[in-house]
Parts: structure tokens; sequence; C-alpha cells
């Protein structure tokens, strides 16, 4: 592989985001955590908290990002994803 | 208070995002044990992983988020935390 095609192939890279979230619906033992030592802590007037996870990562492949979320990032059956691409 | 007044309480409130990473150079087991897994379930081409936390919710003092971040969400230690603020 010539120095030119390993630079092609490093170009097709991407640098992806993933945020993943627990469903609608479904308990999320974290953010309750987290409203519960609010007021301790002194903070009014913060609610809704849900704690989910944010994974990046390279890769050559973006095409395959959601198939790495179904299979491997997330769960589906109580989180839902988000898959963000830059560069 | 009126129902004139509670909306306008309601309207300061803003959905904020926060983003905690891994600081560089920190370990990340949990971003090393999805690089582990990936070639047995057929993905290649994927590096750098790593794997952080999303924390979302409602708060009417978004002046606040910075120490909030500091003192509950983040251990600013080994993490570095991004604030994005909707709405």
């Amino acid at each position: 592989m010539s120095p030119a095609r390993r630079h092609d192939h490093y170009a097709q890279g991407v640098r992806a985001k993933v945020l993943i979230r627990p469903k609608d619906g479904i308990l999320d033992p974290q953010g309750k955590a987290v409203e519960g030592a609010l007021p301790a802590l002194g903070f009014d007037g913060v609610s809704h908290v849900r704690v989910g996870r944010l994974v990046e990562l390279d890769t050559d492949d973006p095409d395959r990002l959601e198939e790495l979320c179904e299979k491997l990032l997330a769960n589906p059956l109580i989180e839902d994803y988000e898959i963000e691409v830059s560069k």
C-alpha cells in the first residue's frame, strides 16, 4: 500500500459521537439519585434529570454505526440512541 | 401566584445537556471493554473508543450549571464536561 493510498484510507475515518438515553418511561435510577442529591447541595429548580451515556469513537465505516449501537453500545429495549458524525 | 406569573417563571427554564468525558490520558475501562468486544462482533476499523456520561436536565438557573457539574455531575479531577443549553 503506497503512502498516498494509506492517506486516502485514513481520510475515510470519521469521529462519531453516540448519545444514549434511557427511553421515556423507563426508570432511571442515576437520574433519580442526582435529583435526590440536589437539595442538600443547595440547587433548586432542577428537574427531569436523565442520565445516559456518551460514546465517542473513530470509525472507518460510519454506515455500520447503527448496527454497532444495536449490538453493543446500547440496549435498544430500554435505551434510545442518537448518532452524530463529524469530519 | 397568577397563571401569567407562573408561565413567566416556567419560561425561564432551559433544557441543558451535559457531556462528561474521561480526560485525555485517564484510563477508560469502559472504552477498552468496547474495543475488546468489537472483533468478535465483526467490527473492524473502530478505535479510540471513549465512554462518558450524558446528563440532561431542566433548570431555572443555567448560570449555576457549571457549579452543578463541578460539585455533583462530574469529577473534575478525571473528567471534562461540556454544557449545552437549549430553548
